[in-house]
């Protein structure tokens, strides 16, 4: 379990649910996902229970970890299934925190919670419409959430890199891309979200492989990590949906540790909105 | 490249040819078996060329490598395109020798070469119809050979585990289990061949995890790297086709140097009995 | 959770209790295991839930998991409350099967079980009465098991290493020492029981370091996989009490693997006997 | 040996004493710090003698290296001989420069050079009064450092994370926090030290695990090397003691490289200020 | 091969030709630069083949890979033969792009290509005359280049560690220093080279081990990746040879990640200048 | 220090010195020798003092532990140097312990010791007259040992591989080959040795890679642990020499816990029978 959390025993009280979607199926390079969830889990374990900024308890914000949604080698069908477990939690007005598990998994997310916008933390646009063949790949992810009928626009913040065709794909109006620089430079995610519901995606390789090694797909020329928190907590409040995808385990740690204090970033600073 | 090989260029004069399939997509528990091929190339390379028993170089023993056949995931697509490449292979009057990549890929082997029996080094039977609902996973493939036209019957030395359908099967008059005590007590491999023309399968969870843990599916309870080696040089001179797969990065490189060596034993036993 | 078993909340179902005990505050030479039952549980995973050799289900055992009773680093105090969780175990009737933590850990699962004899696997004598001062540690958990009331004798297979001071000790009446070349001569572990009942205990550094790296104090001059397993099998059905302790995480997987499988084996093998 | 140094028998020339105290017994979540002394002196061993900077040469600065004081699982016992230790390294009137092992041994540090401020780099606020029910902890340490009679203030930088109480404990006036934001921001050490003697210890879980992977308690958003070092420089000059804890050997190295440029720049720093 | 490049056959029409020269001799502290040509092009296989910046697919730049010149222990030897390679690509109209090894290998580099300035990232000044007797280790390298004939002057990027002496020889004329504070400081690498012809070799350890800890001699307080690529950028157009040295495989792959990377923005950034 | 040793100050009182020699200039495949003497003592720590066996105790034997002879890249010069160590090391009357280091430090200790035989445990005959060029490599190590005048045979215990020219040189009769399988089948090397001095050096690459991955050039078929050792105790008495070469960093450790365990192994027998 998520340190902090209680178990799923007692859904009816929670106001987030974290869930682990080790899918671990079309990682393109380097494999591991499928231990993302586990390992954010262990890595999380010596955090305070504290947080000074907010001056909350984590394990007095409602969250229970309802444990993995066992992965099998049919993306397509194992995101109809994971689509069910999420659409019960909203049923039962708590908010899911998805685990990775690779990228594809967050399509799962998107159509159960229905935001306005979607903001993506991504080295890649992940706009393409097939992947060797697949049209259900990590690679896909955001392509497929665009055609979804709610998501009015996509944010990826972290961008680097891309096909020919998803760079022209990203020009059109519904598509707002932030590269590390511009996000360095000063980016206001808040503004860009407005009023709108949004649903949060962090693909942990938007941060630099110099920091979060442990990724199925490293893209040299990412965001720090100091950036990715502070777009987190920038975005949290509008959040109706939250995922954080692409750990893996090989590397020492640094990124699964990363990837749990961002869900707790996250967590601490949506409750600490709405209450 | 394997060491002691040419390049593909001259496949003409080839008696045998190396082939990379890393396909990694049904591992069940841990992944890599896409770094298999380049692996066990990387971990031959300290070893002599001159073998003292059968007195030959293996630089002369007519081995090119073709390198890999690049793998995606649609796993059913890939075994039609490996078996393509595979029959060029034997058009060529060359033998196939299959470097994996997960198990499943020796369908597309056996197809290609079409011999009497099936000779398979493996801690699990593989004989499910499905797992996890996937036909074409690594777990099926000794079922899908089960099926082959021209398989009389299959050998499947160093199993211990499987399903209770799976053992069930094992009993029919097609299937000879040898486990790891038969063999050790002297199972004669060469016997039970008789003067059948044989594919030779090694999925190395056939050895003890703590000889070889660079696997998908680690079973302790395995047959010693000994026991692999005089089991690989008894059937050798009855092959038609050769494939060691399941091998992965995730140990020190003992795994990949044991298959690099059954590599090199298969040949220069083969070779020697032709000639 | 050990695959296989169900949650602890059926507990009055249970046959067998799983209960990890995480301690690792007294590990002399290399740290982890604290990430044993953890570890031991991830390695399980792959295994197939039917046992050929017993014709039986693993999930159909009566096996619960009960999770990990979180460790501290008083291990006098750790212990007392790790007792009081395998007394109640005991009291359901159920067999508790703990999962190390350091070797120390045995002591308050032979309090709590109260057996005839001690059958230790170990490379170590453990019957120093202190250890860097500490009167605790797990290099003295055998002299402290043999000044429980109901210990008849002691049984330690594997053995290979001591004081001076333990092996006179070890002379004594109520200790027999079977060395590794000793088992593999064909010491008979059932006839040395008799009509016992017995606590089993499997320090997995009893095993040679080659096959079993990932330990605290490995020792080379080991026994096998092999040898471990046949005399776990040759002691459960006198069993009332089982660990397996010392695994760390400081290796590829091989050392969990093996106890994972011993951990079954147990399982398997003593549910047969009595039904 | 740490590179440079002499050895211990040269001790009454000694400037600096360099003194290894592998203390790893409440460690509460990746133990390793064990080894931390000797991996800092193994990665300090690529580095030049001579420092441009300073224009100093290091094996001209009269730093010995005394070796470690082995350490056993009763920390208070071993901060009591540590202490002794210490205390003839000062009364031989040389500065003494403690590798750690957990962060607990700071105590025996500062007990021995009775400096007038204690500037600490920590994650952690460490001022617990109790962890675990451990009274003397690494998680306690500060607190009993703020009780040391000639305490006047405490500094602690980098600090991001506590309990409730702790916070609390942190707004009395002998205590000032520097986030990583304010060191960023220039927060002057120099300034807050004026003229009064201090001891430095650098928790090395101050820099972010992004890039100090290899220890403890790892706590993303942390530090930079560059602000370590420079405050490392700015505080020299008024040290009477040093220390570096909470280096693990889970990593690639990179986090014991910091910790040796640390020391280095210790060194070269107050001895350029005496001489 | 590097991913995007064609063999080495389609010589003739090639830009740029991309060499390995896995060189391990007289790497000092960390060896494994023999691996570093392979694990770049591993590393290499997640990017993309478009580049957003440059409008450009790498596929289309003209790079082929001519693979590795294998090694041996005799450096002055190599050297000559592999000068002897890097000259018929010279000859054939190419861009020798070399991937170390160690940085021994430049010397044939430049010896090669005959640029006016030699532009180098390195942590180290490399002007020893000799190291531990040797004449032609890794740490003599940019002595030998100052002597080449054609070269006026040397910029060394990045530095921050030699001998008192190599410190020296750096004040002369022609040589110039940037220090890692110089270039965030904004120190222009363009304006330096103005039109001359350069040659650009990237010591990796001029990054921050903190970013890049897989090389032979860590060496903390260095560049971030960011300023790698920058200054690659800014001198890319008046390169006529590239190399990337000193990566080793004993990390999680974050270096040779950015090393692949490099590589990429250096063809993509002179291939669109020439164009 | 060897744990059990006194430091060399004491060296007149010695009978035997443990010296390293970290040479690791002509590793071909996987290097890291340099780090073999340092792990080779680390994982010694956890050994008790007291040999059940001999009844005797390591730290009575008069061992002292000099340290490492810093290797540098000209092997020729250095087997000068560390040829000079061992001879003052014979004139105290003590016999030389080397820990490797590559296999080419062996001849400076036959050299120094002047024995009548040479036995060699072994996967490689090592009895090059050059390899790539180089006369000095660890592969023609038995080769120039072969010429030393003293020498009147050479035993290679467990080899199993070489070139053909090897192989020729070996069935000479101042060769005897012994391979794994004759090992096995009772080859008695206290009666091959007689009543002649014998030197004893261990290439841990004897050792099959199941067992000790941990080397340079792993080459499967190898002997067990216990082969390993029953040998070196069967030579022991007839030792005035003694070497463990070839142990490298790249494993869990179980490759310098044997290495350390047949050092002990030696001086216990060696000792006794002297005694
Ligand atoms: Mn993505
Ligand atoms: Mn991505
Ligand atoms: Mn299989
Ligand atoms: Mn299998
Ligand atoms: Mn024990
Ligand atoms: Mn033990
Ligand atoms: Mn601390
Ligand atoms: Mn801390
Ligand atoms: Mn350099
Ligand atoms: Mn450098
Ligand atoms: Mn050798
Ligand atoms: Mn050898």
């Amino acid at each position: 379990m998520f340190p902090g959390t209680r178990e799923s025993i007692d859904r009816d009280a929670a106001e987030y649910v974290i869930i682990g979607a080790p899918l671990d199926v079309s990682t393109s390079f380097l494999p591991g996902t499928r231990f993302g969830p586990d390992r954010i889990r262990q890595f999380a374990r010596p955090f305070d229970d504290y947080d000074r900024r907010t001056d909350l308890h984590f394990s007095a914000c409602g969250v229970i970890d309802q444990g993995n949604v066992r992965a099998w080698d049919d993306a397509t069908e194992y995101l109809e299934w994971l689509n069910g477990e999420l659409t019960a939690i909203i049923r039962d007005d708590a908010l899911p925190v998805l685990l990775g598990g690779e990228h594809t998994i967050t399509r799962a997310g998107v159509d159960a919670v229905m935001p306005d916008v979607f903001v993506c933390l991504d080295a890649h646009l992940d706009l393409r419409q097939t992947y060797d063949g697949n049209t259900n790949s990590h690679a896909t992810v955001t392509h497929h959430i665009s055609k979804i009928d709610t998501i009015e626009e996509i944010l990826i913040i972290g961008a680097r890199t891309g096909t020919e065709t998803e760079w022209e794909r990203a020009t059109a109006a519904d598509v707002t891309i932030v590269s590390p620089t511009d996000l360095t430079a000063g980016f206001d995610v808040t503004t860009w979200i407005g009023d709108r519901s949004s649903y949060i995606s962090v693909d942990i390789d938007a941060v630099d492989p110099g920091f979060a090694p442990g990724t199925g797909t490293p893209e040299p020329g990412g965001i720090t990590p100091q950036d990715a928190r502070e777009t987190v907590r920038a975005a949290a409040s509008s959040a109706v949906g939250f995922d954080i995808v692409e750990v893996t385990d090989r590397d020492d740690g640094q990124t699964a540790s990363l990837a749990g204090k961002l869900v707790r970033d996250f967590i601490y600073t949506h409750y600490a909105a709405k209450t």
